[in-house]
């Protein structure tokens, strides 16, 4: 059960080639069982039982409507005209057109086609040429949508959502803070996305990417020494780094299934750190919505206009529309948000659309990795059995702590 | 054997889930069977005995060849020095290359890659580098065409075609009479089109879309009564409108299997009606050719170019150019054709490729489309059992008729 | 077995319907194999035991790397900062992303994602994260590679690879010559490449298209006769033009499985003739890389810098960027590099991405592609027997030779 989603080979299996050949089936299922996300599988109904990020909230004004996808399904996300997000499922009863396509009246929706609408809980409240109050029987799914510091959130499970509780941070609910919300979309399955978010090592070759040369090697002396441990909400990771005799070390609070939580450097020289926030929604099996929310205090009017036009300027940026490029190793001249995302998106989709985690070949640094995968095993097992799944809960503390010692960190 | 192509579950069914399960398979398959249009199938079959617009007149010039693709099969249309339009299969017989890519000589044509030369029966006339001769035994299939008002129709069934009758319209052919011909491409199945042309309602709504805001509530006390008759020709359609008291009595001739004939309100204020058919042809399995011809009667010269100046202002627009836009909501600042065909667009692409017509659910108001399904289940039957199917023939009258009156009309 | 890749049906065959049906069976399924070129194919198997030529050597510069693909495998072609290429698979052992977007130090290539670091054998030097001495275990396959004349070669066989004999030509080598390779990728199999490399037939039609009308008749007079013989390297053809009372006579030597060897025309009046190589190297089933190499004495400056510009021009063209242009008759204006591609690209690409060669039509003008499939079915049918296949070397002699005469040719 352990090594269930690690390639490491049993005690006795490879002294046998039928037993190893039946191992190295059984591996490729369970891994491949990992990338889906739509509701007939294990995995989509893991994924189900989450809130999840599906837009920013400015993408859709009141009155509008605009299609999201989450999970494999399409869904239509609309804003009545009072301002209430709502979400239905994409396709009218009648002849199964996109619902988005239609018109928003009060916290109604009518559809294009034939001008059935619904309301906000997915029922049919008039079909125009059909014989009156033949509408009753009929409806849509509906899924409750939770807006939360310019993001929207979704529930695709069954039965009541959760309390709104695990994406919350008191950092982004402080009184006067900035909230910087962007996404992009990247054509690969979420999972390495959320890999990635519990890798640490990755930082010092990734994010250097596009800045190194002959400097390659003196990144390696600056690896950083690892602990994860299963909380409440999802893993703790502490990253201890060494550098000029000082160690630092780097508490972060992840959450499962893919929230990363980090304090990141100011922008500017001289500006405040930032509580950062990064969501990897699962789209479908191939595709992730990468929603970021940072958090700065408002200091003075003119750094506050300076970091608003930094992220106004990223806010269009999506490393996909530059995938040839980047391939080709140019990347973004920026700072911090385009070449992060930039280098990220180089890693993550150079492993392929759905990375293969049959030939891989984990390391000690990969603990992170094998933790949330140890977790997801026993989720799933648990999703099997029909035994209760662990009931996740927030945690209250600010999720990323910076300390300076002088001591020099245990290796 | 009437619900054959409607999803509406028997008397006894419901009852019993693995009956019900049977159902269901038997419903998915006799739908799906609906959507293809390749010669080995059924549906391929019965769309084979039809004559089928497959290009405008002037896309092809004496001398030229190009490529049209119809019911799934590649064909080379070119016309012969002399102006005479050919049609034949598009692969050399030799090494299968794209005959379309040669040279006409004459009402010959000859294929850029080794030379072989094939007249308008298929014949081949020549090969080059052979022993003399010993092109006797070659062909490549042809096909009969035929021109109508700027429009060729080619005939692709077995044996002779039928007379060139059911798409003509006595309009068409009057002196002084202006034609406009022109045509879009969509990626989805020709039924939905088809399906659309015998769906009255949704006129009401698709086609005040990007129009209506607060005002879509207004439009549902304008649903017309429907009243759908099969004549010799396909289907006569009968709806009448009540507005202000004063009912609208319009009846159309529809013909089998796609083919939507209409009376078109005057482009311009003061202008003429005009007279309209369409043509939903199938291209392949998720690809449509939307063939339209309208009709004007000339009236002075300085109308007369205003119509030819607005319909040639046309000619590029392409719905499926603009999709991203379409389904965002974007739709083009136009009286009439392009925003038509945007507001079916929407609608039809929006049902997917090939529509589900497992989980749609059609209502009183689909009775057109479901005399479709009717006639086309009695015809698909015939085909099985080897029974001939019906000798459609045109209706000479004019194929619509407006009517205004004083009278309510009945509900 | 003559006729194992020749659709010529048996004697008896077709007396017998289901004898016919096994025979269809069986011919296409050797049809399909023709197109494989993944390891684990027959065809796979037999094209490893050769050098290809993979990319232009100023397409990477000392101490960068890029990705290539060859015969469905991807690969990190890099050059030490030193200047040797070497050549990799192209997914790090770790998370198995791409080691193309990493970067070069020394002869060896650091993974951008994680650090580890693999020398020019692929043989693993550094885990930067892991245990120290952990690196010792970890390797990736390394190809050898081979530079000649500004195009660089790999072998992906197994084993030692053979001497870099074949695609050597005694021109190429001369001194002082001036050298102009080039490349182009296009979207369909290799061996419909290499069958029109033998086809001297096609000369006469596809490359006077874009240039002829009503001079299409003329052309069919000029048909070479045609001999060919299996060589040491490969196939020599002879092929016999008469024209104006005159004979020339064309040798020129092809070598297997894809090399073709011309001399070509000056491109400017009174201009050298050239000798051209080209291969046709299979980049996975359905995308072909052309590779040229045209050597030219140089013989003044002017006449020097206008050949070199002329090449220089042409760099950028590749066909299938003009694809629906080319497709629907408009062809480069070009006297030679750009117009034959442009000719090549629509005879190629309009057989599809993979040739039907169950329903083609070979003729004594495809005499050479007749050779080539018997010789590949030998060579296959040593493969799965275990017999050993030809060894192949080199022809000395200068590849192509033009005599003009004035005896006519025999027919």
């Amino acid at each position: 059960m352990t090594n269930a989603l690690l390639n490491r080979p049993g005690q006795d299996d490879s002294r046998n080639p039928s037993m190893e050949q039946d191992r190295h089936q059984q591996l490729t299922a369970r891994m491949a069982q990992l990338a889906e996300t739509s509701a007939g599988t294990p995995m989509g109904q893991l994924l189900r039982k989450f809130w999840h990020p599906i837009a920013l909230s400015r993408s859709v004004a009141p009155g509008k409507a605009r299609e999201v996808r989450l999970l494999s399904e399409d869904l239509a996300l609309y804003r009545g005209e009072g301002g209430s997000a709502h979400l239905l499922a994409n396709r009218c009863a009648h002849r199964l057109t996109k619902l988005h396509t239609g018109w928003v009246q009060g916290d109604e929706l009518r559809c294009m086609y034939h001008g059935w609408k619904y309301d906000a809980r997915g029922q049919c409240v008039e079909r125009p040429a059909e014989r009156p109050g033949s509408h009753a029987s009929i409806r849509v799914t509906a899924y409750p949508v939770h807006e939360y510091c310019g993001l929207i959130f979704a529930y695709l499970g069954e039965g009541e959502p959760p309390m709104f509780d695990l994406p919350r941070k008191p950092k982004f609910e402080e009184p006067g803070v900035m909230l910087f919300p962007r996404q992009e979309i990247w054509p690969c399955n979420w999972l390495q996305h959320a890999e990635n978010s519990l890798d640490a090592v990755h930082v010092s070759f990734a994010h250097q990417m596009g800045k190194v040369g002959v400097f390659g090697d003196a990144i390696t002396s600056d690896i950083p020494t690892l602990r994860y441990e299963e909380t409440s909400a999802g893993i703790q990771q502490t990253a201890v780094r060494v550098s000029g005799g000082k160690s630092q070390v780097r508490v972060s609070d992840w959450t499962f299934p893919y929230g990363n939580h980090v304090a990141m450097p100011a922008v500017y020289e001289g500006g405040p750190w930032m509580e950062s926030a990064n969501w990897m929604v699962p789209i479908d099996d191939t595709h992730t919505l990468r929603v970021s929310l940072r958090a700065a205090p408002s200091t003075n009017p003119e750094a506050d206009t300076k970091l608003q036009e930094y992220f106004d300027g990223c806010d269009d940026y999506c490393a996909t529309d530059y995938h040839d490029e980047l391939f080709a190793g140019n990347y973004p001249d920026d700072p911090l948000v385009r070449l992060t995302s930039a280098q990220d998106y180089v890693a993550l989709i150079g492993q392929g659309a759905i990375a293969d985690r049959v030939h891989e070949r984990l390391g000690a640094s990969d603990l992170g990795i094998a933790m949330l995968r140890r977790i997801i095993a026993r989720e799933l097992e648990a999703i099997r059995t029909g035994a209760p799944t662990k009931e996740w809960s927030r945690i209250e503390r600010p999720s990323t702590l910076i300390q300076h010692t002088a001591e020099k960190a245990t290796d």
